[in-house]
């Protein structure tokens, strides 16, 4: 099977983050890969993997990196596939990361989420292929609903909550 | 013509940046609206233009907002169309806008780019539509090429340079 | 008993910052009710909530939120009850909730306070609602008086203290 | 007539700034005040406005100040009127000034707006006071209509807008 | 014995950090006193102490306070005696207080040292008494001669480590 | 006659700022000097200054500093006179520079004033000598009464504003 | 002649600013050559220049960029000759760059130095050569001694202001 | 054995930090010493250092201080051979630190590396001496080769990973 998404990082320290990434593919049902690579340390592979993405059939690439992170913007600058950036929180709160990571020059845009914000870019890869699969669309509209959920149950516990003054 | 993006700003004191993301669709061949909607101050034209962007064969909303930048959030929580939020400096370096629109929540992504980079915000569009368009992807990979004629105009340029030690 | 005052936050796992200002509405005899609700997952929760607590006869509501904190600001656009922001330290310190609650384009103020200064909220709703109100003002004021009283403690302690050339 | 707002600034080269907040008073029909009071410079009128603003009639104290902003906190300690502080921006962007003003200790609140946002202190002024106040409720919801305007008039100065590929 | 240094902290929690001032000046001789004051929960009694401290010969005022730190500056507007600002790490990584203490307007300066800095202000505090005492000023010499022992254990330490290349 | 204060800057280009010290020490009638300094590009100049001044009479130095600002701390190293800091912005709003001046190690304060706060400076070294000089300390009581003077002059403008609401 | 220092930036846009860099260099004598590289747009260029950089005699680059700058890290990661960093102010005062040049990780190295400071980086190319060059070591030596006369000079300016009570 | 490359720190609590430099040097078989000396407590020591480090055959100086980081600028005042500065991490998340080393003014350069990379000042000052030593330059490509190692160690945990549309 094909990988629709490519999930990058920099090394397996990252991956307690990233898994959050991985289980929501896969919970929505999308092929992906999941791959180290390091702008810094291995180039070429980098090149590699970026000039032959788009033939070996990836719709979208995450990539995650912290402190001057280039690993997004590398792989943006050699592809037209989007690539969705996670800035990964290793020092200064993550905000070098950030920084690194969203402040693309005009011409090579990398599509930044939160900081460790891996679920959000799976979710918004999913979503750029759903622009042309109404099967996918459906899937992210049954999951959107699903995010209630959670608030329902908030309610539920805070109705138990015991004050002389509250009143529901 | 149906347009498959559409561009929201608060208010036209947003345009000048914001038309380079209009400049941009508009030379990629991309059919697209420009839309004032404010998420403060008509909410429920927000929630009308959000609910209904699907039918009308919207694929990517582009949203524009500075400050504590809530419009492209309360979009993404309402469609599960791909959002992307510009950052518009109106303060603090355009920093608080950043924070609003990027930060978000697990469940409700939004696809930001830098500071008032509306042309990138265009890019990044066309890039998401371009995941199921060869045409289009074509299209991109054709701009990307153009992108290094700056650089060798920039090389023309500083060869006229003279100093006594410059070599080339 | 009608509430006055609504606390809403996004999760329960913001209850123990937001407890103390359950607490002392409690303390000063406030009715107030407590809800879960998120901008990004329940919007139409959130409308429903914000355009009936006037009728419902709340006379402040007080929201809770972290990262990109949209929840006060949403409810600020649909409600002219007076809207209180507590920004949540969840990431980046809290300036980025801060950031996302406090800079409200003109039209639209949130009053905020302090990163997880919950309590502050639960006394600024009361003065709020004191300025109608003698008997409510005069417990503040009873209150403001209590505050002394830490003060007053510490003194004692530091009274202890043993140095050489310690003279008080 | 008794001013029911009092407005306090440290010189008046702030106010180019206040005067967005006496103009949204004077339009809503709120009779307030105007006074220059320095938390440093004039310590001991500091605390007579404070102390005295309650019984001459005052609802609420709106305090601008940059910098080491004190002036909000100092009166906030010596009254129990609501204070809504405008963080004023003088040197580092405005955030000395905000955090100076927002960061209170629990127990004295100081319910503030946006940077330079004096426009946003006033209407929450009167929020506050409208919390027992139908007819000036009213009047706030009217306004609220109003901020419409701007964007019916931004939508159609973007619909004059001509491009190739625009549709709207 | 008359006290020439006051040490003013908000609370208790803050002793750990101020308990290093007070331990600097027992060491260099200097009758102090320790007093618990806040600016904004009881300001009548940071006024009472402010006014009277030159006349009961209080040489230099040391206040430490975290967050929204008016303490200092509202000393400073009080007295001309001068007042040694310590910016408590409370929140914020200490920033907010830092900016609290350190940006006072013309007129009202504070003399802020570090973030926690407590022994520095003790130092400071010394320094500024030994502009007109010799034998003070002297025994700063040889506190100051003395910080040069860290230094040279320091360098003993550094000498036992084992390097195949290491020369020293 | 012997200077009491010395003033040190880098270059002539901090004078507009420094003046501001020159004019207020002038003022209060203490004697001065003004000398240009250079942390990193007369560090031997800056040394034999820093030994000598004590036995030169003077009794508070004030340095100004921009950038990696290291003069206030280096002067502060070799002698026990106290130092005054004046952060000036050349760059990052002023940031760099009150950090490299305000967060020194333990045992060698710098006594920080906010960014290009000379006059600050100036009152703050006038302060440190008033410790054992009374008709100083009369000075600037004097001085510190005549502050009030912009106060009551702002709210003779302020009265005469023109509002429909306005009541004072 | 073969040019021993490359100085690369993004685009001519940067040359105001780089020039000083050439400048200096010229003035102390150093072969040297300007490109125009971009790791976003020319990345191809980019590894061309750095993979060749060696062989082709270059002992030292300087980069230049702002934003998300990641031209200095993409370089060093492909060669072993060492890159010096200037990060460019083109938004967030700079900030951006320079996380983005000086928070590299481990094992590819940046020398980076302050924002917009060409000089500085042509200075320590000077200062890397001279590592091994005695001729090269005593021109550095030369231009610092030459560094007092701005000293100098400041001084004599200082020397004529005219004060009452200034006394140099 | 002459030591080509001194490592300074403050104090030995940097050592745990340092001693990844010094590893890497003994890796690559650079002769090196480890001291400590302050440029707040140890001025005079510093200066002896600074001004006969070249004449002892010093070829590269690495500095790691903290907080108003003031040592690496000062020895770089004292000699021109190169000055590698560590920001330690010790407080503002390293911001001071970093603000304090590579805001240095134009003539005197300090080689900036990120907050506690203390590896990759080693490598930087082996690529400086590199520029003139082949056999170095070669040491250095093989320990860039070796860079690899990790991250084909990375891929084959991640090729671990068990996931149900997992393709790799």
């Amino acid at each position: 099977m094909t990988p629709l998404v490519s999930i990058i990082m920099g090394s397996t320290s990252d991956l307690p983050i990233m898994e959050k990434a991985a289980n929501r593919l896969d919970a929505l049902g999308i092929p992906f890969e999941i791959l180290a690579l390091s702008a810094h340390r291995t180039p070429k592979e980098v090149e590699a993997f970026a000039t032959t993405a788009k033939e070996r059939g990836v719709k979208v690439i995450i990539g995650a990196a912290g402190m001057a992170a280039h690993l997004c913007g590398v792989i943006a600058s050699m592809t037209s596939i989007p690539v969705i950036g996670v800035p990964i929180k290793a020092s200064l709160e993550g905000v070098d990361a950030l920084y690194s990571i969203v402040q693309m020059p005009p011409g090579i845009p990398v599509a930044t989420v939160g900081i460790n914000a891996a679920e959000n870019a799976a979710l918004l890869a999913v979503q750029m292929m759903a622009t042309s699969d109404e099967e996918l669309y459906r899937r992210l509209e049954a999951y959107k609903e699903s995010l209630k959920d959670k608030v329902v149950k908030a309610n539920q516990e805070l109705s138990q909550l015991q004050y002389k003054h509250k009143t529901n």
